[in-house]
């Protein structure tokens, strides 16, 4: 698109490298901060730079954190016995939403993939393999995504903690509370039969 | 969304002000930025600040500019006897994308809207008037959006400029190229009988 600003043009394509941005969007984005008071785009713009240079990963655990050691790591009232291994922050967040959690996490930052030429060492494996060898751990619950991907990544870290006498889960996969059983997939609708539960804990758990 | 870094949150919360931009597509863009270099944010922070500071609007016709007359007003190859009037600077984007315009632009910046409290003090009317007043111009094409708004906007100045002897006009509306009649609405099928163009014309202008 033509356009009688270099400036514009320049934020256009900047905004639009991010993913899932077109460049119409861009575009009303940008026209968005022009028509506002130029605190807005002070502020948008120095919160991303902030975010970007300060932010760490915890030492334990890989989340997110301000500090060196994330809040829930650092939070002593959280079992520090029982470990979910997830791929990505997000993963956190959504577990520490459900309130239900009081373990701690494991950020795996992605699983194992050859095809996008991701390989166990580019994930933080070893440190957690490193927590297990050191004991003081009762459980890992497996929470990756259910693709090859997920199953190979499960597989390749049971592989080498099986020996240290642990208690290794994964998450239930099932029906969503709510759903109607005729639309769900076969494989999600056979796993929650095989992996049915006592009809008092069903209704516990709600 | 619970996060264990205050720098996220913030981060979220300033992209989130943007417009059709969530909670959730906010956070998928700041984790976007966190995984590129430090580098991305840096290109992108600095081209919205230095957008947002440094871009003007043309004396003449209000359009964006990064000079004091918009790249558009000051070609001398252009028709300054015409002058398309737009509600907005993508107007004026997507009527130079069709590179069939040789003439001006005049941008009002909104249209007449008591119900927003828009009044016609708030828009670019006044200079537009002045240039009628000043003479010169020999034509003013309408490109509002046919709205009870732009229709208000257009009869406004109408009456402002009848006196002055110039052609008035507005851009045709009918069925859009390649579009089946069946689908079309009755309105703008109506008027694209009304205002047919000999055949002759028609054939010229694809």
């Amino acid at each position: 698109m033509e356009m009688s600003s270099k400036l514009l043009e320049k934020a256009v394509a900047e905004i639009s490298q991010l993913p899932g941005i077109g460049k119409r969007t861009a575009l009303r984005l940008a026209l968005h901060l022009l028509k506002q008071p130029e605190e807005h785009t002070r502020l948008l713009t120095e919160s991303l730079q902030k975010m970007r240079e300060d932010i760490r990963f915890c030492n334990s655990c890989h989340n997110i954190s301000d500090t060196d050691v994330c809040l829930i790591c650092a939070n002593t009232s959280r079992d520090r016995t029982v470990i979910c291994v997830v791929e990505d922050i997000r993963d956190v967040m959504a577990i520490e939403n459900t309130s239900l959690f009081k373990g701690i996490y494991h950020v795996l930052g992605g699983k194992i993939s050859p095809i996008d030429g991701v390989g166990p060492s580019q994930l933080n494996i070893v440190t957690l393999i490193d927590k297990v060898k050191a004991g003081g751990v009762k459980e890992l619950i497996f929470a990756l995504s259910s693709t090859m991907e997920g199953d190979t990544t499960n597989f390749y870290i049971y592989r080498q903690i099986k020996d240290y006498n642990i208690i290794t889960s994964a998450i239930a996969r099932g029906i969503a509370v709510g759903d109607e059983l005729e639309f769900a997939d076969e494989v999600t609708l056979g796993r929650s039969i095989i992996h049915r539960v006592p009809f008092e804990n069903s209704i516990r758990s709600l």
